[in-house]
């Protein structure tokens, strides 16, 4: 039996380029994050922003305009906040001092190999960081920062997307470039979606029901950032993304790996400063271009994937088979390090969760490593956290998973011993 | 029965970054190319430049010490045509009238998918793609011109490493950036090794008696600079090279892949011209790190692979398995485009064809897609141009290919018709 005081109100804060989402729990030290509400405000570069809110799983507001001021991340997080804050019939959240801890995520992680309550040493050190990943460390850098003010009774925590990947063997990890230049400025490859991989390998464990200790996985995050990862013995042994989220597959707006050379013939001045730089973030023209200005976005115009597959626009069905192709490197090249011994292929992401015609491509074309889909279940609803979508008699399963790295950072955040002294 | 007085000298040329290689040979219409002498100039750049010669087989210089005049390509092309000419013994060539047929190994093509007779508007062509690869065509375009200049009566053909390439599909060579800019910039995956790719395609064809239109094989040319080529129906399906030779697997002195916003974080200022740079040619300084500085030269300090592969040294040992890691994810990938459908590995390059202890690690790490190497076959001698190293009873074979670009080049010369008019 669990008393009532020993329960916490967790927020899991996820700041992404253009939106905001917070996902608010009850949880204790025995039982795992139970949700309450989650809310997000998208279109912060495309205005007017729009707000979304569900309390205790039922929707209370869908693409409900917010007023103008509302550009920045952090001024989304307070409106956010407050949304919580003032429904009334959220019980668990009446002011401020309700919420206990706040989990960050955090793109860029370094060397952190685990998430981090924030002290000022941690803050300093996340700052510091940001030269790691300008593009991506900045915006939720932003709301600790008004959280430390703004919530004083709670344990901030970081989550990092690199933390998964911390357990990538050296002879992948490293670059073959100067060894000493690589040591001082920390260039090697960390590898992002960390979040969303524990939650995908925990959850696929669960469904086969197999120890971690023995989970070997192909795991695909396809969304307008994607990436790929092998998951051996539960671990991350290899992923697509690299020092940045830029390398590996394309995304949205990211080209994903090309010629190290290219952007040197795209452009002339690209070792330039973006205007998108301030003064402590450093962001070249050449990041800017291969990050927010290419990707299947530029080949179409739309960042929207969805549109994509279902249309037969020639510009669209080259973006799509280009997707397709890279995705399919990628399980390959996993095939290979985890050296057949492939529990599931798992696709996740809102792609990978929505798109079964992609689906259906990628393991059409991945055939012959003895990955096979069953079309009905393929294209039925997706309901369960995990669903199998593999023909009965393949040699290797298909999974979709619905990852949820809202709920990870929550489930990571109070597994810490600290938090609940 | 053939007439003497049909039969052309023709020489291919290869000039490297610190090397030039020639090779004579004669040639009919009707039969191939005969090889007569080879002689090559290496440590251009790491002077005393030294002289290599045989003739009709026959060893006659080995190591031998070149003058100190000779730092720079076109030096060495004179002194090798000089070594040719005034050796009494080679009857073919008793002077520089004597040589018919010019073949140049250019690395960067562009859109051309055949090697060209080199005429002036060629040449200038020729000049303008060396803005795509100003690291790698500027040497042979000197050649070319003393040659326009030295050998009046000889037709002057050029062997683009990239033509090979021509057949990949478009989702695969398109590279997910702003279609206008890629276009007006010429940017999209070209590839390289390509007069190699031909040699092995067609040597492994003849020696598995199969059809040049349904031969499948994942070929690895590893040398100081490596590829993969999924090469489907006799054709480039998909290579691991890019833009330019530094995309894909690392080399002697190359990254390979990495991370495209990495040099940005390596060092500042890497958009500014390298002071390697001449009024013609551009080089960034990034590409001059990326191309010179980096690689297994960079990891351990030599760019002898046979030292690296047979060294217990950590930063050895590094390299090694960074190498054997990449090639086996391009093995996956391949695997994967070719559907499975795949008549042989192939290994071939300086280190494909010569470190048996190579071969050994990646045929082990791809051993679950049906690939098995024969212990005793793969250290033995080998002496064939074709050797098959697999183990008798795997589902796909191994083969070790001794590639001849040099031969490509003057096969490729004399089946064109309009060098016999």
């Amino acid at each position: 039996m669990i008393r009532r005081s020993t329960m916490k109100v967790v927020l899991s804060i996820n700041a992404g380029s253009s939106s905001v989402k917070i996902s608010a729990y009850t949880a204790d030290k025995a039982t795992s994050p139970q949700q309450i509400a989650e809310a997000q405000i998208s279109g912060l570069t495309a205005p007017p922003a729009k707000l979304k809110y569900s309390r205790y799983g039922k929707s209370m507001a869908k693409d409900e305009q917010v007023g103008k001021k509302v550009h920045v991340q952090d001024a989304a997080f307070s409106l956010l906040l407050d949304t919580l804050i003032d429904d009334g019939e959220l019980r668990e959240i009446g002011s401020k001092k309700d919420i206990l801890i706040a989990c960050h995520r955090i793109v860029h992680g370094g060397d952190y190999t685990d998430s981090r309550i924030i002290t000022k040493d941690t803050y300093h050190h996340l700052e510091q960081l940001s030269d790691l990943a300008p593009l991506h460390n900045g915006a939720a850098l932003g709301i600790v920062d008004s959280c430390m003010k703004q919530l004083p009774d709670a344990t901030n925590i970081a989550c990092f997307d690199s933390q998964f990947h911390a357990t990538i063997p050296a002879h992948i990890a490293t670059y073959p470039i100067n060894p000493g230049i690589a040591k001082n400025s920390r260039l090697r490859k960390y590898g992002f979606h960390g979040l969303s991989y524990a939650f995908i390998a925990r959850s696929v464990g669960e469904f086969l029901n197999k120890d971690m200790g023995k989970l070997n996985i192909i795991a695909l995050h396809l969304g307008s950032g994607a990436s790929a990862c092998a998951i051996k013995g539960g671990k991350s042994w290899d992923t697509s993304m690299g020092l940045t989220p830029l390398a590996g597959l394309p995304g949205a707006t990211r080209s994903g790996s090309i010629d190290p050379s290219l952007v040197f013939h795209y452009a002339s001045d690209v070792g330039k400063l973006s205007p998108a730089s301030t003064k402590h973030l450093h962001i070249s023209r050449a990041e800017e271009i291969l990050n927010k200005q290419s990707g299947w976005k530029a080949l179409t115009g739309t960042t929207d994937f969805g549109v994509i597959a279902s249309s037969d626009e020639p510009q669209h069905k080259l973006a799509f088979d280009i997707f397709v192709d890279r995705v399919c490197g990628f399980v390959g090249s996993y095939y290979v390090a985890l050296e057949g011994q492939v529990d599931a292929l798992v696709f996740a992401g809102g792609i990978g969760e929505k798109s079964s015609r992609f689906r259906d491509e990628v393991v059409r074309r991945t055939q012959c490593l003895g990955f096979s889909i069953d079309e009905g279940r393929n294209s039925g609803r997706l309901d369960q956290v995990i669903e199998d979508i593999g023909s009965y008699d393949a040699r290797h399963r298909v999974l979709v998973c619905q990852t949820d790295e809202q709920f990870e950072m929550a489930r990571a955040a109070t597994e810490k011993s600290e938090v609940w002294k």
